[in-house]
């Protein structure tokens, strides 16, 4: 099927090339229909993109019968199994070779498709990524790397969740990676590359941050201005935020569970007297938005970097929205050659270390 | 001096076991005068209290001067040297041995003084609370344990900054401490504790959970509910929040971290328009409220625990409130007999690994 996709014609003399992403029709909560919906919405916004739906046919006819679309920028795949969250991820993939991960994931990997979406199991998604894919020459270690909200706009948090007990080098690793993708995702000129750590002095930290602080240090390519207290990770004071897995997923889902909570006993006060509550309403626009901003999901996915093809995870509660963010991020994604940028880079630092 | 102070009369025939009470004068942002101010208000609100500044007496006994208290609760030990907060802790315990840090905790140490209180440099405080103090027979590290503010209430962080890099063992015994602490100090029964972890299931998490989890199960004295994921924490679903020190302090900072950003963006956004201006100032004692319910340093400070003595580290930019907190904390950690609860719990441990 892919093969019937490629170059398009557009608008005469000029040729732009499609992205082709496959998209999970069967993971996360609101599947399929929030994931299909996503999906239209995104071919209606731009041309470049192929989506391929991949999940049970005829659920997914069903859902797309209900939209009009160009046909030519959507098609669907078949398969017959879908992998639940509950799931020992490694098992579900091996096991599964027929679900909507697997045969995505697989698509990638055989080059059909350049890019997966899924809001599926976190856990299949990035042992499926790291196993079926297959990483850049040299890359150690493909990171989960979500964008966070932050004072300032946002930075990317590398890696928060695909590698735990994760060593020195896999961290330089994410810091060249987390910076590629801030400059030319993002836009962000010269990102500002930090570690989080415990203390702002050097010689803080555990062992794993102690080893990696001077060879980030050493790294010509990015721009390392020290460490970051997760104080600071908020208030935006550094692009990429740098850390070992286990400490970056805490860090999401804090962030996560302190705005919950707070907007929450916020709201909760508004409804103590008649005050808070004309007051209430009358800011209601105001922490609807806030909460907006400080909502990830607004940014589209996290992408798994450093494989030969883009990986993206999306939030299990993902709506259309997020599905079409992160759908149009893999077209910036190739666009911006980041996998050539990631790999040029990579190999540049294996280069300068046999010298 | 401290042998003039020990039981006193109180009405008749009842005899009270006072407390005393080491405060360093000098340490914290806000040092002297809200440090002093704080000991004058605690030693109003009980007189069960001995508080023994110390620090450079003519600054103490100036401040002093202003305020009417009670003469005998409140005693001066001289000090000539301050440890500020950006030398390096342990060589700074070891060359300022007339600072106020090391003479305080050398009275704990003593038993001149059943208790420490400190805003001063953190590192200090810890590293000299476990070189100088010394800890209860068979405590492996003690932990730095503050409370965190929760929707339903406050939880116990242990350990969120004393021991990076922990062993299994140090975990266990963090819960058991921690469970005593919020059984006996804050009055819950049978507090709930819980493990931070990246996912609910068993079988996640990084080499260190993943060893402490089945060990965690097997403990009869505490209340083990499993994984916690940092998202759950501000809800408050588990009382005793068990993790490792690097992680500890990177919840302990990002909670404040986000409530700040958090409550500025909804202040901001507040300032755009008159509507929003006017629900603003309708509704700013409700955000006023959760901010403070939200704020650490209502609780008073964060207690080493483990030690002979009681070592208190308050934040560093306390004021007299949270200082006067800490203190009568104090009088509850030693009516309480904590100390004895956790060296009958880890000697008991240690019995029963012998049988």
């Amino acid at each position: 099927m892919s093969s019937r996709i490629g170059l398009v014609m557009l608008g005469g003399n000029s040729m732009k090339e499609i992205t082709k992403v496959v998209v999970d029709a069967m993971g996360g909560d609101n599947a399929p229909h929030e994931i299909i919906k996503g999906a239209v919405e995104a071919v209606g916004k731009s041309d470049a993109i192929h989506v391929i739906l991949v999940g049970k046919e005829d659920v997914i006819n069903q859902e797309l019968s209900g939209y009009t679309y160009n046909k030519e920028q959507i098609s669907v795949v078949h398969t017959s199994e879908v992998i639940e969250t509950a799931e020992p991820p490694v098992m579900a993939i091996r096991r599964k070779k027929d679900s909507s991960i697997v045969v995505g994931l697989k698509m990638v990997k055989d080059k059909e498709a350049d890019a997966f979406v899924s809001a599926g199991s976190s856990g299949a998604v990035l042992a499926g990524g790291q196993l079926l894919v297959g990483r850049i020459k040299g890359v150690e270690r493909p990171p989960l790397a979500p964008l966070i909200p932050t004072e300032k706009g946002f930075s990317i948090l590398i890696d928060c969740g695909a590698n735990v007990d994760a060593r020195p080098s896999h961290l330089v690793q994410f810091a060249k990676m987390g910076s590629i993708y801030m400059e030319h995702i993002m836009g962000v000129k010269n990102p500002k590359v930090a570690i989080v750590n415990i203390g702002a002095e050097e010689e803080k930290g555990n062992a794993l941050v102690k080893e990696t602080f001077p060879m980030l240090k050493e790294c010509k390519d990015i721009n390392f201005i020290g460490s970051i207290e997760a104080r600071e990770i908020p208030h935006g004071q550094a692009d990429v935020i740098v850390c070992e897995a286990f400490t970056g997923n805490v860090i999401l889902k804090l962030y996560e569970g302190v705005a919950s909570v707070l907007v929450s006993k916020i709201k909760g006060g508004m409804k103590q007297n008649l005050r808070g509550m004309i007051g209430g309403l009358l800011v209601k626009p105001v922490l609807k938005k806030t909460m907006k901003d400080f909502d990830a999901s607004e940014y589209g996915g996290a992408p798994l970097l450093g494989l030969t093809g883009l990986v993206v995870k999306t939030h299990g509660s993902s709506k259309a929205k997020e599905v079409c963010n992160s759908i149009l991020q893999c077209v910036t994604f190739k666009e911006e050659g980041i996998n050539e940028k990631i790999k040029e880079c990579i190999q540049a630092e294996e280069k300068s270390a046999q010298e």
